[in-house]
């Protein structure tokens, strides 16, 4: 069976795009974990499904090991681009995925999707955890750049509180009022070049320190800028949060759905 | 400019494939290394373009980071399975490469391609070093699977003697019968799943050193099995030199060429 298949990816962050709105497309896991294979397969971060249910435009995704996963934000902006050239999205409206319901719209080129509140920050030793749709463990650190990101990750993604249920793992260093930050992602269980609700909690992480005062944080990732708004509220909550970043299409192709 | 490709891997060893007979495409090294970028382009081992002139079938390939390379005994595999689909080669035949012609055969789905002389096998205290269209230096090791394999390499690429020009650096275990082997490559400057000139350079040198007696030498790669057969002669060099294995279509494509 030869399926046609869009590559996308959102600041160095990849994804196999595939259209399912005929339900045609039943994958079983080795079959995701095939094709995201970067020697094997077609090679990617992360496989996502459009379905359309009831008039609802559904981002079905799943992580490179085949598992069905929480909430992808950059894999969701390369998601709405992917529905506008296949008009089945326009440049303003919503779609549905794992966490809910995801406005987006598009400005200049950027996509912006908004992403679930953050209701909780909780504050573990130096670092602070929250879910922004994934969750993510954020801890400041001197020369992000250089450190040794996979060892340093591993002792907070398999320590006791988050071995069974994982966690991912954000390094942040503000440099020149820039917010520089390396994710370490669960499921990939490696660094990603660029984590949509990675920078999305760690802008959010920077606010509630006091280390950041503006409502709107440019981030910058290891493949590229994101920018990071939201509404702080007097609870310690956290609304109206919009991750805005690039998109790029990379290549169309076909491929044969492996056994 | 849209360009289609093809992307084809032998045990895991994984190249773009593109048709250059018009010779449309004059490539940069930056658009090539752009191209085979696993994040941001469409990700490889290497890309090869199909050109013909004067008649002549002629693979030329070049590295992922964009330089023009030695011999690539995978690449040139998935080459004639390229060849032959585009009705450009029949199931016998020959190409150009840098090294010079390559006959090749197609027998029971794998394809056998005809590697060059090995002349000299140099003996460098308890390693062999040789060319096989591409320098290769074979150490054998104890627990092969199990090694540091980057950091004992880099200790051999990166030498007084190698340093300038680079060397491919090659670990061999010989367990229950079957040469097992991994492989560094300069240019990727890392692991590969599989070199079919490191698996060739590999079997001559078990041969050489008397650790196997057969003149076809079955080796396990990372990401599969290639056979070795050879000749070898009364003045210590080999001739009549073959490597056979599996070639897998995996997608085709269609993408722009980056600026």
């Amino acid at each position: 069976m030869l399926i046609p298949f869009n590559k996308y990816h959102g600041t160095g962050n990849d994804f196999i795009m595939i259209d399912n709105r005929e339900l045609r497309l039943e994958l079983k896991q080795s079959q995701i974990s095939q094709l995201c294979n970067r020697r094997f397969g077609i090679g990617a971060d992360g496989l996502i499904l459009l379905q359309v249910q009831n008039e609802v435009v559904e981002m079905v995704y799943y992580n490179a090991d085949g598992a069905p996963s929480s909430m992808c934000g950059n894999g969701g902006r390369c998601f709405v681009t992917f529905c506008q050239k296949l008009e089945v999205l326009s440049e303003n409206g919503e779609f549905l995925a794992v966490d809910g319901m995801h406005p987006f719209k598009m400005v200049d080129g950027l996509v912006s999707l908004k992403m679930g509140d953050v209701s909780a920050i909780e504050t573990i030793n130096d670092a602070v955890y929250m879910d922004t749709g994934s969750p993510h463990y954020v801890t400041m650190v001197e020369d992000v750049l250089e450190i040794d990101l996979i060892n340093d990750a591993r002792k907070v993604r398999y320590n006791n509180r988050f071995s069974a249920e994982g966690t991912n793992v954000n390094f942040v260093e503000i440099m020149d009022g820039v917010t520089h930050i390396r994710t370490y992602e669960r499921g990939v269980e490696d660094e990603t070049l660029s984590c949509g609700t990675g920078a999305t909690a760690c802008a959010i992480a920077m606010h509630s320190l006091g280390e950041v005062s503006e409502l709107e944080v440019p981030v910058k990732v290891l493949g590229g800028k994101l920018i990071i708004s939201f509404k702080p509220n007097a609870d310690g909550s956290y609304t109206d949060i919009w991750l805005t970043g690039p998109t790029t299409t990379v290549f169309a192709g076909e491929t044969e759905l492996p056994a």
